[in-house]
């Protein structure tokens, strides 16, 4: 089983929204580290965009199976290929986590937009019996 | 053997075309639920970009496989999730459609702008077979 | 193992760079063929912008495994729909390119954005032993 999210966020949403002003809010939805690498650059906005996307885009594709909220799916950046981290200590049942997905995200911002793709591949583990 | 397809949309596009004038149009593109859908909202042009956006995306993602018009590509709202309803009376021959592929598509929106990711997933007869 | 990319590119940023006074600039980018293809267009900026986001989606897609330049990623028309074409002659070991991945790539653009995604499968040789 597997499953897609696409978003698309305008970066003028966050341009208009100054960390120092609504910190209560970047915290609400992104975490520590994220909000770390975002203001690690001259023009914030385009990194929190590029994140916020990131993070609703694996939420579309995980959301069917996983119930967790968006400040729980961390974007971390590895180099150059953002990854997944699912903070997921109380999210869902076992049975709908006990073999968490595999998870790929990629970005892309300019100026003005930021978009991102999730894909999420849930191993069926009845399916994987009958293969082995 | 799978396939993808990425499609995006001005909404300006849809804004310009009026549904109450332009019904001939909307009626030839759109399945009926697909404009209920879309004329339930305040602003439908952007509900009609993302579901042409995600007809369009559908269509890239199995048109090297199965032979269909984009009005029989119908994006239904299931909740959240987009879901794609293949219509295919008359589309290809057996050897194209006797197992229906798995689609996911996934649509976003801004005020201006409209993206629809699809991936297909072919289900392979032969492989099918040595596998289980 | 799978891996996917997403690109969004503003097409200004090729209708500011005019083919005959930056000709180094596109033969450093793009291939023979896809500057031929672009230029074949009235409007050759979306054309280049849709390559180039298609090339960064497809590099996105593989650079975890495969070592290639941009310019050795070439979008090819087949039709309607693009193909990849990897010109792998010296990039990265036998090891990692024993089995080429499974690429597939999309293209969209408006008037003022491409956007392009891809999806690559690497065939695992351990696993594909181990089903058949």
């Amino acid at each position: 089983m597997w499953d897609i999210g696409v978003d698309v966020v305008e970066v003028q949403r966050f341009r208009a929204l100054d960390y120092g002003e609504n910190t209560e809010f970047y915290n609400r939805v992104f975490t520590p580290r994220e909000i770390e690498y975002c203001l690690s650059f001259k023009n914030p906005a385009q990194h929190f965009a590029a994140t916020y996307a990131g993070k609703e885009s694996v939420y579309k594709a995980i959301n069917s199976r996983i119930d967790i909220e968006l400040h729980r799916i961390e974007i971390v950046r590895d180099r150059n290929a953002p990854k997944v981290n699912l903070m997921m200590e109380d999210c869902g049942g076992p049975e709908k986590t006990d073999s968490p997905p595999q998870i790929k995200v990629s970005l892309s911002h300019t100026s003005s937009y930021a978009v991102a793709f999730a894909l999420a591949v849930f191993e069926d583990p009845e399916q994987a019996r009958s293969i082995k």
